[in-house]
Parts: C-alpha cells; structure tokens; sequence
C-alpha cells in the first residue's frame, strides 16, 4: 500500500509520534490477537502484523457490529498469527476446482461460441468458494443447502458445485431439446434443480437445491428464505443446524433492489428468521455498464447487511487462499452466531454483461486492463508450481482429465432424446401425486359436531387467563353463532383451518398483523391483560394430534413476505399456506413474487404452489384507497383456456 | 442509568481500575470536546460529563460514520460543555408551538369524536421539530420545503407547519364537501397541497409543499426526491441550498419497507441527489399491533440509515427541548454536509392506530402505562411555570387564544360551499392550462432541416475524441440512414429528443443503463477510449440555446427510481421526463408507483404527469422472461369510457 495513498489518521505522525518511537516496545491491549503467545510487541512489529492482517488480501468489516464477542470472536479468526495456512492436499483441491471452474467456461465456449451463456470468467473462484462453504457446513452437521443466484456462473454452480449430470446441463443448449420440454421454452439459466449426492470431502450426504429464479434481480432473495425455513420446520430443525440457506448476489442489484434490505429484516424474526445466511457477492465492479458512483451512495455494495450487524469480508477474488480462508470464516460464523455474514467476491467481469455484448463502449480503460489479466487459475497454477505443490506435469494432466469428462458429457448429451422436468424441479414433491386421479373430487367435508368442537375452543377463553373486555364480548358473540349454527368471516377461517389442522394438515398464516387481524376480527393470539408477553394461541388447543397452526405477524413488507411464503408453500404441497395483505391493494407492491413466481411459475418452471392469498379490500378509505385488490388482474394472468376462441 | 443494566465494557472495573481511579486525573484525547477549555480532568468528572452527553434524552449514533472530519463535527456538537441551552424566549415558543400541536388534536377529538383523523398524540412534539427545522434551513437560505409523510399527524402538519387556512381542513370533515371535489372522495390524509408564507422567525419568504401519497407507506419517498431534484434542477440550484426535502416515516415503515433502502441508495448519485435529506421517524415503538420483535431484525428501527453513512439521532419526544437541540444540529448537518441525516422521536400513540382501534387486546401493558402518561405538553408547561418561565395564566391564556382560532375556524368552515382543487396540490403548474385548448390538437411537425441536423450531429463522432472502432461502424450506419432519409429506433428517438430540445423542452432520460442502452443500440454519452471518464453527449450539442438534455444511468432499482421520474415529471409540465425500464417486465416491480401514482393520481389527487415509460420487450429471452411488459395491464387501468355500455 502506498504510504502517500494513506489516510492521514493511519500514520505514526498523527499520533505524535516519529520513526524512532517504532522500536519502542508496547503491551498489547486485550481487544487484539496480533501478539500470539507475546504480550509486548515493538511498535513497528504491531504495523506490520496489523497490516499483513488488514491490508492485503482481505478487507475485514465488522467494527460496527455492536456485540464485543462477536467482534471479539472475528478479531482472533483474523488476528491470531499463522492462522490462515494451507497444506499441500488443500491446495491441490483448490487447484482442482479452480480447473473445473475455468474449463468448464472454456469447454462451453469452445462448442457455442457465439451462444449467450452468462460465464463465471474473472470469477471462477466462485466455485471452490460455494464448496467450501458446504464442505464447512457439512462438517458441521448441515445437510441441505437451499442456494439462490442469479444468472452469472449459474450452469458453472449446477455443473460443479451442485454436480449435476454435465450431460443434462449441455443438452440444454440443444435447442430442439430446448423446446420439448414442458416448460415454456426459457433460458436455462433460470431453471431450479435439487439434487442428492455424497460430499466427497466429509463423505457425509447432502441434498442441494438450487431455486428457480425469473431475471427479476434479487426477487428470488426471500423465497429462498421461505424454502429454508419450511424445511427447517417441517425436520424440526430448530436452529438451522441442518438447513441452510446460501445467496449470490451481484454487485449492483445488492445495492439497488429493496428486496435485499427486505430479507435481511426477516433473518431474526422468530417466525421468519433461517439462523444466517451467507450471502456471497459477485462484485465485478460494474452493473452491465454502470460505474458504481451511479449505482449505489455508499462506499461498498455490501453496505445494506451492516444494518443487521453482518461481518462483512471484502476478498481479492484472485488470491484464492484468502478466499477460501473467508469461507470457512463465513461457515463457522454462522454455526457459532446462527446470524447472516456476507462475503464480497471483488472480481471482474472478463467479458461483457454476457458474451455477446461490448463493453469498451461504455468501461474502455478497465476493460484494456482485464484484457491483460491472466486467470485466476493460470496464476495460482503458476504459483504451486514454483512453490514445489505440484509439478506442470500434474497440472496439466488435471486439465485433461477434465477436459475429457467435459466431451465425454457433450457426447452422452446427444444422445439425450428428451428432458424430464424432474431434473429441473428445486422442490420435488415426492409421492404427491401419486395414486391420486387428478380428474376425482375428494371429499372435503366435515362433520358438524366437528365444526362444533372447533367453534367452542375458538369462542372459549383460557381458563386463569384475563383477557380484555371488549375481546370477552367478541368470544361470546362467537360462542353465540356457533350455537346458532351460523358464522362470520372470522369463525368460518377458523373452521376452515381447524379442520385441516385436524386431518394433520399444517396451517401458517402470515402477514401484516395477521394476529389480531387488521379489522380486528380475528384474534387468533389472545394476550393477558397482566402479564407481559404471555399469550395463546386457541386454534393450537384443538386436538391433541392435531397439526401446529402457525400464525405470525410479518414486518411491514409485502415484497419480501409474500416471496418468502411463496417458498414455504412449495416445500410442501401438504400444507396450507397463506400470506394475508393488510390491505388487497398493497399486494402491488409484490407484484413481481405474483406475476414471476405464482401466476408464471408452473409454465417456466414446472413449478406449483399451493399459496393461498387474502386481499381483502372495499370502501373502508371511502374512494380508491383499498377499494380494489385488482382481481380482475388475477383473472388476466390465468393461463389461456384452451377451448376459447374468440368469434 | 442503572448500574446493574450496565454492560461490564461500560464500567471502570473491566479496565482494571477502581473506586480510587475515580479521583485521578487524565488528559483529554483530541478526540473528544467535553473537556471544553479544559485539558486535564479527573475520571470521576469525565465520566459525569460524556454521561450527561450520552446518558440522558438523546442517543447519538455516528462512530459507524467512515469520516472523521464528520464525526469530529458531530461530537463538537453534543460534547461542547453547556452548547445545549435554551433561551426564555425560544422556551415560551415551543410551549406555543407544543399547544397548537397539542390543542388542534383535542379540537378535532371534540368536534368529530367517532371520525378516525389519525392524530399525533404521543407525539405532538413533531410539530416543533418540524418547524424548527424549516426555522433553521430558512436561516441558511433554503426557501422551497418539499414534505412526504404517512398518514399520522398529516392534518395538523398542514394546519401547524404548513399553516393551510385551518377552515379549508375543518370543512373537509363535511362529508358534503368530501363528496363533492373532483378527486374521488378519498381521505383527507392523502391529499397534498402547497403553500406560500412568509417565516415568521426568519421573516423569509418560504414554499412548503405536502405531496400527495397513496396508503402505501413510504411509496412517497422518491417521489418527493425526484420532485425536490427538479425544483433544485429548473432553479439552478446545484447544492440544495434553496431547495430541501424532508420525509417522516413510521418506524415500522421504515425499517419494513425496501423503498426506504432504494431511496437512500439514490442520495448520492450524481444525477439523482437532493443535496440531502431531513429524515425524521414517529416511532410510537409499535407498527399498528406489532412489536419490534417480530419487526425488524436489528435494535433500531433507522438501521437503515448506517448504509450511507448519515447520522443518527435518537431522542425522547417527552424532552422537547432535546428535540429541538438536535433538530436545530440535524439541519445544520445538512447544511454542512449535503448528506442525509436522522431523527428518531421516539414517542408513543396515546390511542391505537387510528382513533377507534383498540390497542389493549395486543399490547395491555404498554397501553396502561401510556394510559397514566401526561402529555409533553403538560409535563413542559408545568416544568417552564416551576422555572418561573411563563405564569399559569399565560400558559393558559395561549391556549384560550388558540382554541378561539379553532373556534373561529370552525364556524368559517361551515360557510365553505366547494373544495377548489388548487388547496390540494402539491406541485400547481402555474399558467400551463391559461390559453390552451383543450379541444385544439397543436402542431407538432417539423422541418426535414432539422431532423438533418438533428441526424447529423448525432450521427458524427467529435474531432480529436476517440472513440470504439464498433462505434465508429454505429455512428456511420447512422449517418448512412440520415443520408437516405431512414431511420431506426434510435434515430426516431434522438429526432424526437432533439427537435424538443431545440425548441426549449428539457428532455429528462433516466433509468438502468439508459445511456449505452440496453441493446446497445442508443449511445448516447460517448466514452473516449484513452482518457479515463471523458465523455461527451452529442444530443448536448445540437444548438448554442437548446434546452439542456438530462441522460442518467440509474441504480438497479425500478420501484425507487420510477417514483423518482413521476416526482420530477409533476413538478414541470413543460418538459418530457422518460423512465426506461431495462427490461419491460421489470415494471412490475415498480407496479405500486405505476397503479397508486401514475394510472390513478388524477382521479384521486387531480394529479397529472406528462412522464413516459420506456418498456422494451420482446422474445429476448426465448420465452416469458422479457417477452411482456403486460401492456393489457396499463389498458385495463386507464380510465372508464363513460359511452361504453356492455350489451
């Protein structure tokens, strides 16, 4: 780092001090590691072990995080001397996967050279990254990784991260197969996919999901989130020891799009939160052609996660060890604080927003300077030869036995007659459709001494439990209708839901003050007037081998929570899930997760939901204001009726 | 502060001192301003006195600020020994203003009991603050106040702050009247209006504008930045020095909703900024029945605002004067710094969310506490009276006198006969309609000589500017196609650009990567290829006495920078404001500004905006990504054919 490039509060003068007081001796204070088994340093020495730790490779953020042991606990993983070493077997892995990355990219290019396909190239580092969080996460006792991205490296991820059957990948771009599949003919770069494999590294089995996605930037942010949860609720995964979320990110969309502030304010909500996330950016230092002083107002796209006191690691994406020393970082962080932690790829774009587009037009000198940038693996190759790691020789055979895997692929894919949507479903639905005729109406009706047990638990206050008044009044009313074989809005949803929970269907409800309801009808959680914080939940007392009834109040987001019920309720087909809006007009607001996810999805995707949502809507603002939820916009976005056809 | 609620990091004994330290004496750090002329104090009085900055009404949250020059600024001004101190005078003002803020609450409460009017009380401070801070922005020389705010407290912001005639209010509650304007009926807290006054502390003339909002909280915010970076762009105005937005948000909202983050990430850009913005939460520490807890994910509800680094005030909205201190500092930050700061009033709702809701079946505790709560009012008056400040009888007297001016209203109220459409817009476009006919379609045609023109300078790269060899190909395809009397899209577009340019219409062109283009087919900021940043705009240089045109790359945000555009469009009528969506589909993020502002903004607000939207689509994408911007949608959405009858 250049001396004159330093901030006058970074040099020994502004302390009063001289180039003869570095050879005086300090006693190092408690709030750092830099010391090791040593408690006083020289002056000079602690510069230069702060700067080995801080001014090189990685950029450590966390100064802002308002909890000394978290701090505390990041300074030691930083801090400690000789911390960050790598042995000989490690680094041949890194090697491996960095040849993987990178052929891959150069094997696509190679057979479709002027196809779109979105490349990782000046961000192949990427992929031992992504496996190295899991192989951490593994270790630990994580199973199943729910990751969401955008387009960028997304076949390089389902390829070598996920190991997807390269031959499923590459018969994509066979557009005759391309079309046959019942999906409606989209980018493959958007398609979700699950898939169970051993990690070769722990040698424990793990499941890896990779959601589908609409070019929508960062809209697939909370459904990730909803996925996790759903999965950690229904396994009884409490602490998300299990389950884990993973999301990539770009540069400019972590700084433009509110969804991301959004799922953030979701990660500790008890009904909401996935125990952490890690968040990967890939931070090319540009949107398509925007410098980031037109994109965001800030000093680092990562900026958003120091509202939740996330530690933020800023990476040379072409010194690979300080990446993956990140990585583990970032894993066991979210092991030891359940908390999200973001890690900022700082890469380059090595062509431009795809493939086929230009971009010395817009970034002319940065893109001359890339144009000379050797690759991260020819570097790093380069390195672990002249340090003895490995010979040129095993080098270069390592890329052959890719390469030969790659064509090997490219000659089973075109034998590929056809793809089944099984391959590109994140959520498999096993057995639910099997043994059913979807042309059959079940039964859906319940017996009125059922309907009557419902309505007596719902219209019953707790005994020894004070409630308000006015709430007393509403339960009798209640009590009353039951009693008179009628029903309100309020008393007919609790039939309706605690006569599922019964058949050992889970019911979750969620939503701006869904609770209590906005028109303050529900009361689905009763509070005692005299002690704090104590409630109960009536529709959770019905049965003793009922299924849980869920109901939570939301932040105030419709973006984010109605994206993140979108992914609970594909987890599961079994479950009724709703997402209530306080008012039907604000469902605008998410109009994206309806229009590219629920309205759209199962014709991109394959992909159904069984999401329920409640608009409700009228005169209550005496003009537009919540007098419409827009149905008539639902009833537009249905698919074509085959046997319409205008006169 | 009790001392067993102390973090042990907060306490002498962590630092290995004792009692007996407490009487040694240190010297001072130039880091921090308590000691005033002093150098030396003893532990015990430094303590005391960082407690008394630190410890008491407000909370001052800047260390995560990555400046130091702005952080010395700001601890100069809560740690200089006795800065905080109130005169006689300014003291009977705020009890003035604490008892019109107070008294026109009751007045409404008594006139119209059953009527929700979404009141202030439990904040009445807000009024002061407000006005404190258009006092103190007057002073610098600020003239034009642009507001947005939700729903709570807005009709005593228009009567207080605003001071619209109090009878054009009152009369509204007449549902006659209500009925009776041309926007459809819609609650009177959402319409805007603007106002002319002369400042009666600064004796200046000053313009307050309250824009209008829909029930979406915090849609407004852009729309009040785009509309205040217009005023600043058509006065000439380059720093905000005249012009100044200021946004109240709740502080669910706030923390909820993913515009807020999009707003602030526009604060800075070159072509998006306002030079800063007053922030200022009601946080009533509740979001209608929902607490903090399942709200947010992080302690504050302004966490948000750490992301650009603007400062953060916490205050006790029962300590008015510390409310008006740090006011009085938060418009002086702007002043300084032309960056974006916050105030957080922490306070409470006296009733629930609206007049008639009941806050006691969710929150019991909380509401008895608020129920034996004084009003800050009286806990003020009572404290100046004690002080010997004012006398019993004045404070009384100022009330009578201000409940007479209700009174007095009240009675001008009835006489009113019709709401004029001109009391309730926030950005009235003097002159525009005087003159025009409506029935007469103008001219619009040009000559061929200056599409030529037009054509030929767009068309031709600069002399001695370098640009890419593919561009060179672009220009003279252009060039090419003006020769023979053709064009294409871009062609169409700079034509239609230019000659408003020409004839003196600004021309405002904004969104993702709007400059290139998408499709790389636009260009219009050339890049040289040698000299970093040098850029130049053809369409720039068509005239010497052109109108100027305005080409801007926008954040990757849809929802904030559409709201942005619509506020800049309603402010100028006499120009053509365009927003590009990168992809047409897009829009639908930004669906909530389209449906609330743009399709319905006249029928609700008589609001009207000449913007245009730019949504490309088409089968880009080989299937439904990009292949609809949902065209039918905007179709459905304009407004009834009053002769369609269906048969």
């Amino acid at each position: 780092m250049a001396q004159a490039a330093m901030e006058k509060e970074l040099q020994v003068q502004y302390y009063n001090m001289s180039e003869q007081d570095l050879d005086r001796v300090f006693r190092l204070p408690n709030t750092t590691y830099i010391g090791g088994n040593e408690t006083v340093l020289p002056l000079r020495e602690i510069i230069k072990r702060l700067q080995h730790v801080y001014c090189r490779s990685i950029g450590v953020e966390f100064m802002f995080i308002n909890n000394l042991q978290q701090a505390d606990w990041i300074r030691r993983k930083f801090e400690t001397p000789g911390i960050m070493q790598f042995g000989s077997e490690e680094r041949r892995m890194l090697m491996a996967r960095l040849i993987r990355s990178t052929r891959f990219e150069e094997f696509l290019a190679r057979k479709w050279s002027s196809e779109k396909r979105f490349g990782l190239e000046g961000c192949e580092v990427l992929i031992p990254a992504m496996k190295t969080i899991i192989d951490s996460s593994s270790a630990a006792g994580v199973d199943s990784f729910i990751i969401g991205m955008p387009h960028r490296g997304r076949l390089n991820v389902l390829a070598n991260v996920c190991r997807k059957p390269l031959e499923k990948i590459i018969c994509q771009f066979d557009s005759k197969l391309e079309a046959a599949d019942e999906g409606s003919g989209d980018v493959k770069y958007h398609l979700g996919m699950s898939h169970e494999r051993v990690n070769r590294v722990t040698n424990k089995y793990i499941k890896i999901a990779v959601v589908a996605n609409p070019s929508h930037l960062e809209a697939v942010d909370t459904v990730v989130q909803g996925k996790a949860r759903a999965e950690m609720f229904y396994r009884g995964d409490t602490d998300g020891k299990k389950v884990m979320p993973m999301l990539i990110h770009g540069d400019a969309a972590f700084s433009g799009q509110g969804i991301v502030y959004e799922c953030l304010h979701l990660s500790d909500l008890p009904a909401f939160t996935t125990h952490g996330t890690v968040h990967i950016v890939v931070n090319n230092q540009i949107g398509f052609t925007t410098d980031p002083r037109s994109s965001r107002s800030s000093p680092y796209c990562t900026d958003v996660a120091r509202v939740v006191n996330a530690p933020i690691f800023h990476v040379n994406a072409d010194d690979p060890e300080a990446v993956i020393y990140v990585c583990k970082v970032a894993s066991e962080w979210r092991e030891t604080f359940g908390k999200d932690v973001v890690i900022d790829l700082v890469c380059y774009r090595r062509f431009g927003h795809n493939e086929i587009d230009e971009p010395m037009f817009t970034q002319p000198l940065m893109y001359k300077k890339i144009a000379k940038q050797p690759t991260v693996l020819a570097k790093y190759a380069e390195y672990l030869i002249n340090n003895g790691v490995v010979t040129q020789q095993e080098y270069e055979e390592e890329i052959s036995k890719y390469d030969k895997i790659c064509e090997e692929s490219y000659s089973l894919a075109k034998k590929e007659t056809a793809v089944s949507n099984i391959d590109w479903l994140d959520s498999p639905w096993s057995g639910f459709f099997e043994g059913r005729n979807p042309m059959e109406m079940p039964t859906t009706g319940v017996h009125e001494e059922t309907l009557q047990h419902i309505g007596k638990v719902f219209s019953t206050p707790p005994e020894d439990f004070v409630i308000h008044g006015g709430l007393k009044r509403v339960l009798k009313g209640r009590a009353n209708m039951v009693a008179e074989r009628q029903a309100d809005w309020a008393l007919g949803e609790a039939f309706a839901f605690g006569s599922l929970l019964k058949e050992g269907i889970h019911v979750r409800l969620s939503g701006q003050d869904v609770e209590r309801g906005t028109f303050s009808h529900r009361h689905h959680v009763l509070h005692h007037q005299n002690i704090d914080k104590k409630t109960t939940i009536p529709l959770n007392n019905l049965y003793p081998d009922q299924a849980p009834y869920t109901v939570c109040n939301s932040s105030l987001s419709e973006y984010g929570v109605l994206g993140f019920e979108v992914g609970f309720s594909i987890t599961n087909p079994n479950a009724l899930v709703i997402w209530e809006a306080q008012f039907g007009d604000f469902a605008n607001t998410a109009q994206c997760i309806i229009d590219q996810f629920i309205s759209s999805g199962q014709a991109k995707w394959v992909r159904q939901s069984g999401l329920v949502m409640l608009l409700p809507h009228g005169f209550e603002g005496m003009g537009p204001e919540h007098s419409s939820a827009r149905l008539e916009r639902f009833l537009q976005m249905s698919n074509d009726d085959p046997d319409y056809f205008p006169v």
